[in-house]
Parts: structure tokens; C-alpha cells; sequence
């Protein structure tokens, strides 16, 4: 049935791939097929070649197996620099942009044996002005930002990894609206050379995929920790920590969401304790804007000073703020987020992972924007790995899921924690 | 006196050039002509286009006074990347490359009125590779590495200001060699987006100057700080803390120097102290080590993959050691960093800034490389503000000084500090 291989996930591919039961060609073909039918109507891509995907899959089929990812269809959001292909940061400023490197994530999927299949859309410069993407479950709606052609392709089966990058949401909170695992890792276990550079503090390389066993696959290749690839079983029953920041925000189906995880992950064993954090959440979020705004203005200096015509009315509005800050102010922050990261070994000595909201509910209207990153900001600023699990849906039929957040480091236990999670919450 | 131009600081330009009484185009025909006189020896320059540069100067002279670095000509280290020159960042790799965008910090001295004369040589990919620049006090001599050229020409009165960027010891030890003041600002001071990236974790951004108000200056234009263009003076007694890490690798003119000192501050009314760094030296230098080599590997992916036969030998043990290094190790050093940087307040409570070596001695004979970075690493890796202060000599007649280090994010505090000290160790 090679007309169906897209729909498998990673780790099925792979399986197929290393004992060489399914060649990378036939893989391709069939993710090439449905980016066909699909991506007229998504635009979940930007660039997609399909005689040099296919000369590359001929090379893989013809060579040795090269690693974990070898043959494996994978898309590229289009803030990662490849030697091969585009790359446009989802901005006008660099129409027929052409780097002449691969950047280090993209390097080490390739040398993992990777097949890149292509350039997925992202919002301009990973921050809000949406790409024409849209959501795979309900073209109506948005897939979320600012890795949109990421989940979006995931989401509908096009291909079965592809890259994220999160400095706000932007992992996290679309995969949330397109249902698909979204993986921020902890901050700096991927490493981001050769990524457009937003903010130092805050950018994170992570992935998307439709299993969580397929994004351990994937950062195994990546990150220099390669047991990854083979996650442990949970042994132990597992403390979950229910948290709920900034709850008066929440839509209703994520209160539920809440309450049946609760109830199922109760059921399967695990200790389920409400987690209130400490410092307060709103001041955290409060921080994660403003070290974003002070960074993202100088790290697009060039841009602003000789293309600031073709920067968007949104960012333009971020870089003032950034601009106009006071530099004790934004040093303030830092340390206010150093203090409460010392802080965080006493909160998971009472839970191994937290269960908290990816977003407010169910995506927006594509005419809303693409979504509100409150739920995220906290964790991306205290660099926390966070996976997100879609296990339900809401008034509109559309995903819903929470995110697991684990310890600084700890990302091979919260995969773990979150790979058990998301068998019994989807039980 | 047109002809003594290049000899001024840049401080003492800046009243001219301000003021409009000093032309760009003056000043940047003198530095040119001592680039003329003295670079076919000391190789500082990797590209400068004459042409370019005095239109430049033109153009600054006809419009308005832009920002604090009107006029003021700045070298700027071949890792940074550069939209109107090549960017070879040291590595045969990217011969004749040419970047599409400035560099961040290179964009905001543009916008801050700097005239850039050109490119300055760097080290491979600024490790240890070196590059042809000689010690503009003795030929014989290496400059230091890895901002070879740009304290090579700040020290033999080429420019005023240059960039630098350290990983290791890459500004504080080449400044200490050539008798230059090298700032190291604190971790994430100075943007460094479109710098060619070795490690996330310690890649910090800095100058070169001869005296501390210029290197101050410079900052204050690059940072969100702009107070550092005009430093506070010191009013209390300065508590200078003595730290002599690694001492039994030092060289005598080094012990003498740390003696000098103490003796010359206490006379002019600092509080003198002894301090032992807690924990062991030789850990934290082993961590960093540890952290460049693992992050140096992954950063040069794409280098090491389609170019490997143009790196060198020495970069590539270090990326070999970094490939094999397991991940556990690897993070467990950085949980151990930040362990102690949280000792650091204690330490701080001590003094006001710490005085400790920046290299062995003088500089080492050009054929030896380009010097041991051991005094530099540690401080790196905890992201302390480092000022080099250049104030005395060996028994070769090569520049001999000390750093002073001062808290985390406290750069205006540790400069004017350094500039009060640096003047009582010269008087």
C-alpha cells in the first residue's frame, strides 16, 4: 500500500527504512503525492522541489543507511538557513534569499539522513503577521504561529517531521491548533546556529510530528543526546502538577480538557496535585514580553535601518517598544527570571512534570490573527522542555490538548512522562 | 596637525568630529595613511577600500551628526558579517564570501554614525588558527587571538575602535599582548546576531580601545545602556579583590604586576583584598572547555559535513572532542555553572571588582600561536564583565596588565571602576 506510507508516523517510516523494507523514494513519492492534493488549499509550503527531493531519495536508496533519520521526509520552516533551497523568513526583505550554509540543525538531520522535503511557511521573521497557511482540520481556521506550515503539513499527513522553532508560542501553540505533538525542547539542546535570530534568551529549536515517540526521534538525531531514540517506561507512578495560569483566559474546553485529564491520568495510576506558581504568572509573562521586544529590536537592526518599509505595521510596533526600553529595566528582568529559575527545583520536587494550557482553546478564525501566545511565554522564558498532547477536541470539533512541562535538562524523562500521558489521556 | 589625527582617542575625536570642527573625511585619511604605513607589516587588515571609506566619510560630513560614533573610524573583526565587504570569518571555507546583512552590532555603529574602515583578521572561525596579523610592539610576536587584526591596528593607532568577540579569551588576551584596553561586556551586553557563532553558551561580544572612556563609548552605542558614554566617577574607596587563579602557570611579570598594582591602589586609597575563587579554578576551566567543545562541534555542522578538508587540524580535534562528549557530562558542567554563578553575590559582597591576570605574560613569539587563554575561560563561561588594563611591561618590553571583573550585568559600575584604576596604575 505505498500510496498510503505518508500516513505512517516517523517511527513506522523508519522501521521500513533501516531494514531497507521501504526505500526513501517510495516514501517521498508518496509525501509528494499529498502535498499535491492538499497544499492548494493549505499552503502549508513555500518551496518544495520535487525532482530534487526525489534525486535525493534515489542517493539515500543507493547509499548505506546513515543514521537515525535515514530516509525520513522532513519539512524546513523557512527561518532555517539551507545551502539548497530558499530561504525567506517568512518576509519580503528577503525574496530569493539564497544562504550559502545549511544551518546546524538542518546539517545534522541531513547527516542523520534526513530527506528534506521542503520549506514550510512561517509567520514574517517567526513573529505575527501570518502566512497564507491554514488549519489542516478546518481551512477556516488558523494553524497558529509562527511554525504554521510545520504543523500544518504534519497535521495533514504531507510529511511526518518537521522543524519548529519557539520564541514565544510558536511551536507549541500550533500544534495545539492543528492536533499534531509539538516539541520545545529545553533551551540550547538544539543547537540554533544558521536560525533567524529573534532573541537570544528565548529562541528554541524544537520539532513537530503526529507521536510523541517520532519528535524523541527526531531531537535524538539532533541534540547530542541520542538515548532519546529509545524513551524509557514509566515505572513509578507518575506525579502529574495540573497548572493553570492566567485561568481567567482560558475558553471552556480547556477547563475541560483539564478536568479529563485529571480523571483519566487518576485512573491510569498517575498522582495528579494542583501546582500553583510562584512567582506569580502574570509577571512572568509580563518579563517574556519585554525581553523579547528589547532583544528582537537589535537583532533585527540591519533590517530596520535599510528595509523598514517591508517590516510589518505589528513587529514595527514591537521594535519601538524594544527600542524605547530602559536598559535597567530589561536587566531587571533578566534577573527577575534567574531568581525564579532557582526556584523551580522546589516546585518539581513536588511534581516530575506540570500539565498546563497550550492555548486559550481552539484556533481562531484564519482572520484573528494567529492566536494568543500567553500560555507559552512563561515556559520558553524559564527554557523549560514543554510537549504538547492532542487528546480531545472542542465545540467546533476542533483539537485541543495541554502541554507537558518538565525540569531544565530532564528531556528525556519528560518525553517519556509525556509518550505515557498521551497513551492513556487518548485511552 | 591633520597628520596626528590617528593617534587621538577616540573620546577625543568624538569632541572634534561632534562639534563639527574635525571632519570624518580628516580623520579618515589619517588613519588610512597609517594603515598605509604600518599594515604591509603587521597584516591587521584582512579588506579595506580606501574609496569606500572616504565616501563614507563624505557622506557622514554632508549630513547630520548621526549619534555618538559619528565620524569615528572602526575596525570591524572578520566574523562579523558585513553587507558592503567581504566576511571570510578567518576560514579558507568562505573565501570571497559576501553576506546579504550586516550584523546586528555592526548595524547599530552604522547607525550610530561609525565610519567602518574595513575588516580586521581573525583567528579560524576566531579559534586557533592564526592568522598572518604580527604584535605591533614587536613583529617577532603573536598579536593574541582570535581579534588578531583588531588589536593589532588599535594598537599601533590604525583606528581608534575596534570590534572583538570572545569565546574563550579571544578580546582580553590579544588586547593584553598588543598593550590595548579590551572590553568583554557582560554576557548578552551587545547584540550578536550576524556573528559567525563557536557556542551559545559563552560567544560574547566586545571592543577594543585605548583608553576606558573609548571602549565605554562604544558600548554605550552597541548596548541598551547609553549612561556608559558617560561613566560616573568613583567616590568611595574602591574595594579591589586580588584573584590569582592558575598561579603556578603564571609568568614573573605577572606576579610583579599583580604586586604593582596592589601596591599603587592602595596608595591611592583602594581597599586592597585577597580573594580565592570558590569553587576550584581548575574545574571551571575544565567546564568551559568542556561546554565550547561540545557547542563548537554542533555550530560548524554544515563546515565540518561539505568542507571538512579546510579546517584545520586543530579546530578539528576540538570538534571530534566535542562529537564524542556525552550529553549527561555536557549538562551537568552547565548545571554546574550556573551553581556557581549563583556563589557570585557572596563574592561581590567582598569587593567592587576583581583585578586578576588576562594572560601568562607577554606576548609568546609568533611562531609559538597565539597564546594560552586559561585566565580568560573561566570568566567567560560565568559572563562577567572583563576590562584588560594595560599599565606596565616584561623583561622583553611587551605590554604587561591585569583584567578587572566586576558582578554580572554591573558593566557601567566595572568600567568606571576600570577607568579609575587605570589611571592610578599608569600615574
Amino acid at each position: 500500500m505505498t500510496s498510503d506510507l505518508h500516513r505512517l508516523s516517523a517511527t513506522e517510516l523508519a522501521r521500513g527504512l533501516q531494514s531497507r523494507s521501504l526505500t526513501a523514494e517510495a516514501v517521498a513519492r508518496a509525501c509528494l503525492a499529498r502535498v499535491a492534493e492538499r497544499d492548494g488549499e493549505l499552503k502549508a509550503w513555500v518551496h518544495v522541489d520535487a525532482d530534487q527531493v526525489l534525486a535525493q531519495a534515489r542517493a539515500l536508496d543507493q547509499g548505506p543507511v546513515r543514521g537515525l533519520l535515514h530516509g525520513l521526509p522532513i519539512g524546513v520552516k523557512d527561518v532555517f538557513d539551507t545551502h539548497d533551497m530558499p530561504t525567506q523568513y517568512g518576509s519580503p526583505i528577503y525574496a530569493g534569499h539564497r544562504p550559502s550554509v545549511d544551518a546546524a540543525p538542518v546539517a545534522l538531520a541531513r547527516e542523520a539522513g534526513a530527506l528534506l522535503l521542503g520549506k514550510t511557511a512561517t509567520t514574517e521573521f517567526s513573529t505575527f503577521q501570518a502566512s497564507p497557511t491554514r488549519n489542516p482540520r478546518n481551512v477556516k481556521h488558523t494553524p497558529g504561529g509562527s511554525s504554521s506550515g510545520s504543523c500544518a503539513a504534519v497535521g495533514s499527513d504531507m510529511v511526518p517531521l518537521a522543524f519548529g522553532a519557539q520564541t514565544a508560542a510558536s511551536i507549541i501553540r500550533p500544534a495545539a491548533y492543528c492536533g499534531v505533538v509539538g516539541y520545545k525542547p529545553s533551551f540550547g539542546f538544539i543547537s540554533r546556529v544558521g536560525v533567524k535570530a529573534l532573541s537570544d534568551t528565548l529562541d528554541t529549536i524544537g520539532c513537530v510530528a503526529r507521536t510523541v515517540d517520532d519528535v524523541a526521534l527526531f531531537a535524538a538525531a539532533l541534540s547530542g543526546d541520542k538515548t532519546l531514540a529509545d524513551l524509557p517506561v514509566i515505572q513509578q507512578p507518575l506525579r502529574v502538577g495540573l497548572c493553570k495560569p492566567h485561568a481567567d483566559k482560558l475558553l471552556p474546553e480547556t477547563h475541560a480538557a483539564m478536568e479529563l485529564a485529571a480523571k483519566k491520568l487518576s485512573a491510569a495510576g498517575a498522582k495528579v496535585v494542583k501546582i500553583a506558581l510562584s512567582p506569580d504568572h502574570a509577571q512572568l509573562t509580563q518579563a517574556h514580553i519585554d525581553i523579547m521586544a528589547f532583544e528582537t529590536a537589535r537583532a533585527l537592526s540591519d533590517e530596520r535601518q535599510r528595509h523598514g518599509d517591508h517590516i510589518s505595521t505589528g513587529l514595527r510596533g514591537v521594535i519601538d517598544k524594544g527600542l524605547q526600553m530602559n536598559y535597567t529595566h530589561y536587566a531587571a528582568q533578566l534577573r527577575y527570571v534567574e531568581e525564579t529559575r532557582a526556584t523551580l527545583p522546589a516546585l518539581y520536587a513536588r511534581c516530575d512534570v506540570l500539565l498546563a494550557p497550550s492555548a486559550a482553546g481552539e484556533a481562531p478564525l484564519f482572520e484573528a490573527g494567529t492566536g494568543d501566545p500567553t500560555w507559552c511565554r512563561m515556559w520558553t522564558l524559564l527554557g523549560l522542555p514543554c510537549v504538547h498532547l492532542p487528546f480531545t477536541h472542542g465545540p467546533q470539533g476542533l483539537p485541543v490538548g495541554l502541554q507537558a512541562i518538565g525540569p531544565m535538562h530532564a528531556d528525556r524523562a519528560t518525553l517519556a512522562a509525556a509518550a505515557w500521558m498521551m497513551q492513556k489521556l487518548r485511552g
